[in-house]
This record gives C-alpha cells, sequence and structure tokens, in this order.
C-alpha cells in the first residue's frame, strides 16, 4: 500500500509573498481553530458571528474563505484528519512500534468518537463533503498500515490484519455511547490491540494458538 | 452475577390438559418459527396472512394469540434470545471452555447482525418492546459470563473482561455493513477474542505483557 501524495509542492515566489502567504495562512489557521473548539461546544451549526469572534476576525472574513457553512466544516475535518494521521510519524519516533500503535489507535478512537455529530453532516448529501470519506480513509489507512507495518517487523504483532479492517473495527467500538461510552470505546480497542499482539510470531508459545 | 430465573413452574394439572397445552405450544411454536422466517425475509411489516399460510393456520389465530403486531414481534425476539442463551451450555458441553466461547461470541454477532431490522422496531417505543432490551441483557449476560468464567478458570483468558462489556463491543462491532460486513464482523470479533487469550496466565511469556 503506498501513501498518497498528500503534500503539494509550493509553487516558486517571491520572499515578499511568501510573507503574505504566510501571514495568510496563520489567519485561516486561527480561523479553523476557532471555528473546530466552536463546533465542539455548539455543534456544527453554530452561528457564523461566534467563530468569527474567537478567531478575531470580522464575519465577512469567514464568508470569504467559506462562501458556505458546509464548506468550513469539510476545512475543520480536513485539518482534524491530517492532525490524527500526521501523529503516526510523530509517535512512532517517539515510542516502541505496538505502543505507538496503540497510542496511535487510542487517538483515532476518540476522533471517530468526538466526531460523531459531524458524521451526520457528513452524510447529509452536501457537495462539500463529497471528497471527505475518501480523502478520511486515504490520509488514515497508510498512517496506521506504517504503524502496523513497523510493530510486525518488530515482532510484536500478528502480519494478518490490514490497516483498513482495524479502522473500520475501531471506528465501530467507537461508536458506544452513554455515560463510560468512551472509557469502554477505549478498553476495548486495548482488547483489539491485545488480539493483534496474541498472534505475534513469538509472542505466545505456538501450542497455545489455535489453528481454526 | 446469578442468572435470572427464567422457566415459571408449571402448575400442576390434569394430563387431558397438559396434552392440550402441549398441542398449543406445538403450534405457537410453529406460528413464531413461521413469523421469524417471514420476517427475515419480507421485514417485520410482512403481511399477517403471509405468516398465518407459512405456518399452517388461519389469520384469526395469529391474531388471537397476537392481537398486535408488535406482540408477535416481541415474542419472536424473546424466543430468539433464549435459543441464542441456551446455545451456551450447549456449546460448553461439546467444546473446550475457550472454543465454546469463541463460537458462542460468533452466534451472537451473527444474532445481532440479522437482528438490525428489529433493533428499529425495538426503538420504535411501542410499549409491547419496553422489556426487551433489560430481557436481551439479563439473559445474555449470565449465558456469556458462564463461558468466560469457565475458559478464565482453565487459564485459556484473561479474567479481567465483563461479559456486560463483552456484549456490548461485539454488538458494536456486529454493525458492520456493506458486501463484507459479516466477514469483517466474525474476523473481528475474533481478534477480540484472541486479545482475551493474550492476556491469560500462562498465555504469553510475562514479558510480553506491559503495564498500561
Amino acid at each position: 500500500m503506498k501513501p498518497s501524495a498528500r503534500a503539494k509542492k509550493p509553487e516558486a515566489e517571491a520572499p515578499a509573498a511568501r510573507g503574505v502567504r504566510a501571514d495568510a495562512q496563520r489567519n485561516l489557521d486561527a480561523l479553523l481553530e476557532a471555528a473546530k473548539a466552536v463546533f465542539s461546544t455548539s455543534g456544527v451549526d453554530a452561528p457564523v458571528r461566534e467563530i468569527a469572534a474567537r478567531a478575531g476576525v470580522g464575519v465577512a472574513t469567514v464568508y470569504r474563505h467559506f462562501p458556505q457553512r458546509s464548506d468550513l466544516v469539510a476545512a475543520v475535518f480536513r485539518r482534524e484528519i491530517d492532525a490524527c494521521a500526521a501523529a503516526a510519524p510523530a509517535l512512532a519516533r517517539q515510542h516502541e512500534p505496538d505502543e505507538a500503535l496503540a497510542r496511535w489507535l487510542r487517538r483515532y478512537t476518540s476522533f471517530i468518537a468526538t466526531k460523531r455529530g459531524l458524521a451526520a453532516a457528513l452524510h447529509s448529501g452536501d457537495p462539500a463533503f463529497d471528497s471527505l470519506p475518501a480523502y478520511f480513509r486515504q490520509t488514515h489507512e497508510p498512517a496506521l498500515q506504517s504503524l502496523l507495518d513497523a510493530a510486525v517487523t518488530a515482532g510484536q504483532i500478528r502480519d494478518d490484519v490490514a490497516a483498513y479492517d482495524l479502522l473500520r473495527a475501531v471506528g465501530n467500538l467507537a461508536t458506544a455511547t452513554g455515560e463510560d461510552g468512551a472509557l469502554h470505546s477505549r478498553r476495548m480497542v486495548d482488547l483489539l490491540i491485545d488480539g493483534l499482539r496474541y498472534g505475534a510470531l513469538g509472542a505466545a508459545p505456538k501450542g497455545q494458538r489455535r489453528s481454526r
């Protein structure tokens, strides 16, 4: 599985233009960060003026960047997908392969669990969201696959579970509701991770593994 | 955890009355079996005459037993819950504890997966369904707990996962949709079962288990 090319090469430009661009990017980041925070407390239908106020910009600026609310929602979601995927190599640098894998799957679990409202928006049929499910998969799948590959190579987990299957399973486990939903999801995802460890080469005496 | 008392003691009665009762029970069983089959092919809104025809009884007989459609749906569902729970001791007699556990969880997975339409009915607010979620849990939980206990005693699985947590997790994993949904669910439930095995006393060298 090849990671998809996500980073576009910046075009050649003058230093001044780069400065303006960097400013614009910072403003856009602040806006998206504000929108993320407001969406998570007030839902994706929160008033635009609340988002603008939090970002320290005018309402007109929000509309200039994102003519439709769905454009803003989609941009926030893309940015969070990118951040979740970017956590994979960062964790891999800091931890043993199986621990990096476990931590990333827990992060992904929280990501899914907190995005339930957004999920409903995603299935609303708005064309702004059309590309998001594919983006979701093509970004997370190689991120997880790289963690799985490293843990398989280290002999810490079995080699017969595909990244996409795990993403689906964790996504389903993360839908647990109720007061203890988050804790339950986390514990069950940990159990799934131990299932990966169980089949590792040398992790358990051969006699313990049964043919099915 | 004590299994709830489900079987009511039959009252003392004359042999003739028992014969009539046995006949009535057989008719009722045939009707419920027919309803189950029709619901699974045509949905829970299938015409009553289709169910009556399949059971070889008149439509009036169906209405005499079940004045409302929801009464029939609830009765079919209760019967299936009973059958699923009853499979636990039967599997325990035939297989090693961990294998009995795995087989029961797979059966439970199929049960959930094929009951998606019914689940929607259950949440419709009809009072006929009020007691079903509690019945579902109080019947399946002790059935699974007995399998877990036996596998823990045999040293085949870890002892820190509760039956109810597993029921919830498997229920969530079983919601996978799409062409390969059933296969995916089954494989992920197997992975969860291996997670139970991973923590078994003596299943893996101590060094392989990490403190978290």
